[in-house]
């Protein structure tokens, strides 16, 4: 808390109906020709008609991109790219999950910037101001739409670079509830599990600061309390409403707290399979939890308290124990995935996903020293 | 919840040594030639200078202006607006208390949009975009540097004006617990709880919600810990720096959250008397509770726990009353007033006061109806 500490997040548009928003949202920013970034899952399950409508309702010009893909890829980011330009767009709409949110960050981040989206892996290597950017999350999961990050994969090299920069936080990020009730149960269970690892490991970051503690905390009580009943049905939209505070809370946490070893392997294993982030973390938290305890017992005993258990008479070790169990129940309950051998990942990838961990963006902030033998000894406990 | 509500705040940096940073800030905004907004009492403490340098160092051209006094007037602002147009300047800092922050605001406020600052008295008047804006509190007092509020007295109508715009949220907040060791215990004390006052206005307005939230119980729960040890020592740095925190959170909380009777009331006594604003408040804070707490017993019980009151086997409005208690015990043991005859309001005035009070822009959001007599009725009993 001594260090100086900086901590900036977006404009902020919550609520049912939020959607209808984004048109004089983007004229607000001087807008005039939007290039809408999403997928096709989006487009069937009508939210892109709903921002095109608000678009024309605006006044705007739009252009319309769905090619993105589950972990968004660099060439799909290429043709984005080439689109605004040719179509001389002026700003950037992406609604969907984290692939359509990175993708559309990733898109205005070349079309100012100009070169290869593989050149700006890393932190704070983008020089020209982006476009204006609204972001509309569909997923309750990624907090992409609020945070200084973009997770692109590198195709030839099989890894996700993680890009890090103030200029990737959009203008304005928009969260509408209601977006949330066509998702699966599946999609719920593994994006909640994915805000529940953003609490946790921003929590215990070694950047975390009072300003990202409040929301990683308060994050984590609102999946131990909604996570399962949005899991459960469709249309508890009180329990969706609370998700997708969740996220953003989590997101704005994350985003000023950066993550740790889950996201760091996670998205080792992401770069080379086609897996939902969600599952991967969902597999891998119970176990980097185990490792971190010792590294801040204290926090750990604070978590089992936002998780709901009444651990007022335990030792903060104790305590933290019981935080895990916890937090493996709800993964077991929501029934996402608890082993990488369940999601077809080969044992013999371990020791490139442990490298590409090591010097992932994410794991300078763990709060556990590791080396690529105990980053290969989490994976294989994994299993 | 369910309602659409927005969010927004400035880019913080919070630390030790932050105020070094103005300079590049300014730059960063596209600065070149800036006015910087402040007062004697911050100038003899050299705290000007450190921004003067800084300035200096980033290679920018600046001009000074001092004279704002307590409870910033429309001729001082006038003045200032004439300094900026005349040097042609391009952004503004302000460095101080509430007063020359919220002064600074005003002057970039009438540079773009001209007029008088009469004219844009109430909610979101501003129609054009204000220069960059860098602020730095001295005061862990006012919120002002995070804040869509300036607050200017009209010295003909002897009444405070609340001015509330998007706009007027500064680009970016610098905070710097260090600039607080100047401070006397008196203007600790009186700051300390006008920042308690922003906790509970905020988190129990009818415009709060979860983002706000999280932010005001935390700065209540900071209050309780920290303002009774910075009052004691002028060198207890944790104490200060955990004030620094709490002034932050609060101020988060109630320029989404907007504020409430007491804030309205104190404006009114502030618009006829050289009062310090947190004096005023630490006056009718515990009146206006007792009036409140029927409004929402479930949030005052809270707040008992974030003060620490040990009420877990209380009922919500039996631990809303020891939550009162607590209020009035902190608020003497650092010495703040507990009277207005203390500090020579005249009883004549109350009529006048309470109209005032009425119509002011805080009052809106405040928990429970007023009527003009129950404000007189709230007046009499703070006598």
């Amino acid at each position: 808390m001594m260090n100086i500490h900086k901590f900036i997040m977006p404009e902020i548009i919550f609520g049912n109906g939020a959607i209808d928003q984004v048109g004089n949202s983007c004229l607000r920013l001087g807008a005039s020709n939007v290039l809408i970034v999403s997928d096709q899952g989006i487009s069937e399950a009508g939210w892109l008609e709903a921002v095109m409508k608000s678009c024309e309702k605006a006044g705007l010009k739009y252009e319309t991109f769905i090619d993105i893909t589950v972990n968004p890829k660099d060439i799909e980011v290429d043709k984005g790219r080439d689109l605004y330009l040719q179509k001389e767009c002026d700003a950037v709409i992406g609604i969907g999950g984290g692939s359509a949110i990175d993708a559309a960050k990733a898109i205005a981040l070349l079309a100012t910037n100009g070169g290869n989206i593989h050149d700006y892996e890393g932190v704070d290597k983008i020089t020209h101001p982006l476009p204006p950017q609204v972001m509309i999350p569909t997923t309750a999961g990624s907090g992409s739409e609020v945070s200084q990050f973009s997770i692109i994969l590198n195709t030839e090299q099989k890894k996700k670079m993680t890009i890090i920069s103030k200029s990737l936080i959009p203008d304005i990020a928009i969260i509408d509830p209601e977006t949330l009730v066509t998702k699966s149960a599946h999609l719920t269970a593994s994006t909640g599990i994915d805000v529940l690892t953003h609490g946790i490991e921003s929590y215990i970051s070694l950047a975390a600061t009072p300003l990202t503690d409040v929301y990683a905390r308060n994050s984590i009580a609102l999946v131990a309390n909604n996570l399962r009943p949005s899991v459960a049905s469709k249309l508890n939209k009180e329990a969706k409403t609370n998700m997708a505070m969740a996220s953003l809370q989590a997101g704005i946490a994350f985003s000023n707290a950066i993550l740790g070893a889950v996201h760091a392997m996670s998205h080792a294993v992401g770069g080379r399979y086609p897996i939902l982030h969600g599952d991967v973390n969902s597999i891998l938290l119970p176990h980097v939890m185990e490792f971190n305890l010792i590294a801040n017992p204290p926090k750990f005993a604070d978590i089992a308290y936002q998780l709901g258990v009444k651990a007022c008479d335990m030792s903060h070790m104790e305590a933290g124990k019981t935080a895990i169990e916890f937090v493996k129940q709800l993964i077991h309950d929501v029934g996402a995935p608890t082993k990488l051998s369940e999601i077809d990942v080969k044992k013999e990838e371990i020791p490139q996903m442990s490298i590409s961990a090591l010097n992932d963006a994410c794991m300078i902030t763990n709060p556990r020293d590791v080396t690529v033998e105990t980053i290969e000894e989490l994976f294989r406990k994994a299993w």
